[in-house]
């Protein structure tokens, strides 16, 4: 593979980047309340002021993460924003009943008032993501005190007792082991420790049961990965237990792929590529339209999710990283195929050169099926977060072949 | 129009309705557990053991009311069938806690374990629905009073307190008046009323505020029907206030005209046929590709929900309904047109030649999205209902044209 095309690449996902972070600066802030605007159209109008609590605290980490890391990107009015929504979160995303003082609402109305409460976990964790990664950039110890209790409140409802979170216990609804969850500890634990050695150390043994607990979703001989499975680590009855999600899987591979870079680990390394990179990549490919889909049946069974054949921005975004991780850690030329492979069909499809940023969902053969470029679901986070891993690693590749 | 287009599609009609039939009992029912399997494949296979407690209620509601109503479907399997589902749902759709002797899961096992619980009334409508109309055909007094029970409990619930939902009680989730709620309770109670004196003259009241609250849903000086409107009828922020649902209105249309008709009220049914028939199929037909849009934004935006362009069998079965109705009781020629126009677009895109019944999901341009029968969603009820019931007025309409 020619040094030119890798760095076409670079130039192109970093003025993409540049795009996408300007978009977000000029419509996303509400300088009234603090916090972020996500529900956000094609050409940048704000077509629902609600504000959903994982994206606010995503925006905040992915501003923080740029004004730290990226030297372009250490701009006050970045970390003004940063700290705007932080701010926001702090005030109004706690719902501090006096049984649960962790808990998180999912969406609040624009100046802050809870909506709707979730029954799981993502909430809070957005929230330890913003709140450490806000902590760094502005030294605040009482902010990184915040996260890493909120953290021990999060573990707690995973491993000891999940009433907390305000579930029914009904018999037929057995524990589950739903991947989102051992990731989204995983790349907390990650997150949390980062330069803190101590935090390192107090988090290693969760950080190893996260990953047993991925590698609980490889099934089927080793042929697949599905995204619940039983507490014991089994396959579940029906289409709960035969589904697939692709994206999520890629994303589970390059989160594996960190952690065994981190703990020097070639056996970890080796199974998130053969298993939650290149599987997932290999039966989630459309082979008649390209892209990948959303959700299959690993019995070929029709996916009763209604969008299960569409297009999505996120699985895409997570398979530029997997694949560009998983190359720079490897050399294996095939790898950086598949990355090309990726690569042509999201530059080709996503973005609107019209408005820039991405369309988030098209249909199975590719058109755009929502134009917006924020939503319930789609903040400021899959795309720049892609981009800049993705730059970032560009970076190091063509430093080692200059 | 001509009579023999009106035969021809009551033909048609009749033998899709035995095709329905034969489908569902073909291949629905448990022999083991009692009840009925609601995910079955495009063939018929059994993709999954789940039983969702509102198609269970459906499925017994429909079974009986052509068991009652229609001669050749007067026959002891389809009773047989009708008791075991009633059965199963007496026996395990209850929750019976000690605070809440009356709600119901959403979703059991095989078996009839539960699983889930929505915060909603729907799963206590559909039994309630269920136990009545196969009070009518067992003559089972218990059971009738069982439904009539469970209604009141309903009607506490929506008008009183519905904190027994279960639902958190949050500072920004404002009481909302969802289309959903008055045309089931309208529905229920016609149902309950159907052929009692008594048990109309119970609920009369109760009939006129469900149509107020219905008519709270014309929005936009007459021009559109939104989904979701505030508790004093005005128009909610948001992509929640905006949102429309034609085939909902179109429902909610011919709920109105039978009530219109009960009640001989000429202003309802004008209403019923304006706003709630003609104004949802101009503002949510297709006119690129034809059908019924799923879901739009009254003022254009994109909806946020990732299905809203695809063309589901429910709408389209609700507005065959809605203008049959609606042209019976004016014969105003337009509405006729109107009829066979949804009439053409379903048969020609809906039914599965190769294996019997319907397709219930097609992409926004007709292709079939998903290719099962029955799913979570998709059980024994929009299809034969509609078959039914247009089968019925047809019959109407050709004694009075011979």
């Amino acid at each position: 593979m020619s040094v030119v095309r890798l760095e076409e690449c670079q130039q192109h996902i970093r003025a993409q980047l540049d795009g996408a972070v300007e978009f977000w600066l000029k419509y996303s802030h509400d300088a009234v309340h603090g916090g972020f605007f996500t529900c956000i159209g094609r050409d940048g109008n704000v077509y629902d002021e609600l504000k959903y609590v994982w994206l606010q605290g995503r925006q905040v980490w992915m501003y923080c993460r740029l004004y730290r890391s990226m030297d372009r990107f250490h701009r006050p009015e970045i970390l003004e924003a940063a700290k705007a929504g932080g701010a926001f979160l702090r005030k109004y995303a706690r719902l501090s009943s006096s049984e649960n003082q962790w808990k998180c609402a999912f969406c609040l109305t624009r100046d802050g008032k809870a909506i709707k409460v979730q029954r799981t976990i993502f909430s809070e964790c957005f929230y330890i993501m913003a709140m450490d990664e806000l902590s760094r950039v502005t030294g605040d110890k009482e902010m990184q005190l915040e996260a890493e209790q909120m953290m021990e409140q999060v573990i707690y409802w995973v491993r000891e007792d999940s009433s907390g979170l305000g579930r029914l216990q009904l018999p037929g609804d057995v524990p589950t082991n739903s991947m989102a969850v051992p990731m989204m500890l995983l790349h907390l634990v990650q997150q949390l420790s980062e330069g803190r050695l101590e935090v390192g150390r107090k988090y290693a043994e969760l950080g190893s049961w996260c990953v047993s607990q991925i590698h609980q979703h490889i099934q089927r001989d080793g042929t697949a990965i599905l995204e619940n499975v039983s507490a014991a680590g089994t396959e579940l009855p029906g289409c709960l237990g035969r589904l697939q999600n692709p994206g999520h899987a890629l994303e589970a591979g390059w989160f594996l792929l960190q952690y065994a870079t981190g703990n020097d680990n070639k056996e970890i390394q080796r199974t998130a590529i053969e298993k939650f990179v290149e599987l997932p990549f290999e039966s989630g490919w459309d082979k008649d339209h390209g892209g990948l889909f959303y959700f299959l049946d690993v019995d070929g069974h029709c996916p009763t999710q209604l969008e299960w054949n569409m297009k999505l921005w996120w699985p895409h975004s997570e398979a530029l990283i997997a694949f560009l991780m998983a190359y720079s850690q490897t050399k294996k030329p095939e790898l950086l195929e598949k990355f090309l492979k990726v690569y042509d069909y999201t530059f080709s499809h996503f973005p609107d050169p019209k408005s820039g940023e991405w369309f988030g969902y098209l249909t199975q053969d590719g058109k755009v099926a929502l134009d917006f470029k924020g939503g319930p679901f789609k903040g400021f986070f899959h795309v720049p977060r892609c981009l800049y891993m993705c730059e970032c690693i560009l970076d190091d590749l063509l430093a080692e072949n200059p």
